[in-house]
């Protein structure tokens, strides 16, 4: 896989990227955000943890196998922003394109560190709130 | 409530007295472990995030509140430790106490920051791994 290296200058701009990346299933775009020389985390809803780069590539290399389409809007956002690393939670609200599905909001830890090429993220974890839980949502801040 | 004030010289430290304030259900205890002037978050299994201190101390006051007595071990940890910020991610394994019921294993995000006062927890994000989904586990490692 030929390596695109893309300069996030912000924890922000590696954030789009990531989800840029998810929604059009770009497996290369996607593994561009992550930090390659960390041991990387990611918790896909409801699934086991992987970690480590390899590990991580294979869990989005079989999801987006799946040929599986999402839009994904964000709201909620709560940032803690330190020198070099950064932590994000988010909610994503999450659609399949194609399926007048709706699915639970999820809740999202996502951390950012900076490195000599700029932030990469460290760490994905993303899980289901249970729908049985009242949750507060504002209206949900699209990407784009 | 009496704030009992406790330095934490490692993310460890506070790790250890995270997990034990959670399975002796003291709420002082559990709370002198969260840094208090952060945007903390606590995601518990299945839960919505709980922002912010007072918000993640009324989340522990009504789960506390409910009685329940749980035993966890951890194992499968993975730590990405920086100068101010340390990231641990591991598995608990929860027994609730007096219950023949095995819950699913928990996949937790733990994240410390560095203050003056020592290491303290900036984000506890623990979701449910699915039983359908298959896991590797090694033996876990008792706290104690």
């Amino acid at each position: 896989m030929e390596k695109t290296k893309r300069f996030f200058a912000t924890p922000q701009d590696a954030e789009t990227a990531f989800y840029e990346a998810l929604e059009q299933a770009n497996l290369e775009a996607m593994m561009s955000v992550w930090a390659e020389d960390e041991e990387v985390i990611c918790v896909h809803p409801g699934g086991v943890r992987l970690a480590g780069y390899a590990e991580v590539m294979e869990g989005w290399r079989q999801m987006f196998a799946q040929g599986t389409r999402l839009q994904i809007a964000l709201s909620n956002p709560v940032h803690v922003q330190g020198l070099l690393i950064s932590v994000h939670s988010v909610h994503e609200h999450v659609v399949v394109v194609g399926e007048d599905v709706r699915t639970p909001p999820v809740v999202a830890t996502n951390i950012y560190l900076r490195g000599a090429e700029g932030w990469r993220m460290l760490a994905h974890h993303a899980s289901p709130v249970s729908t049985s839980v009242p949750l507060t949502v504002e209206t949900p801040k699209t990407l784009h």
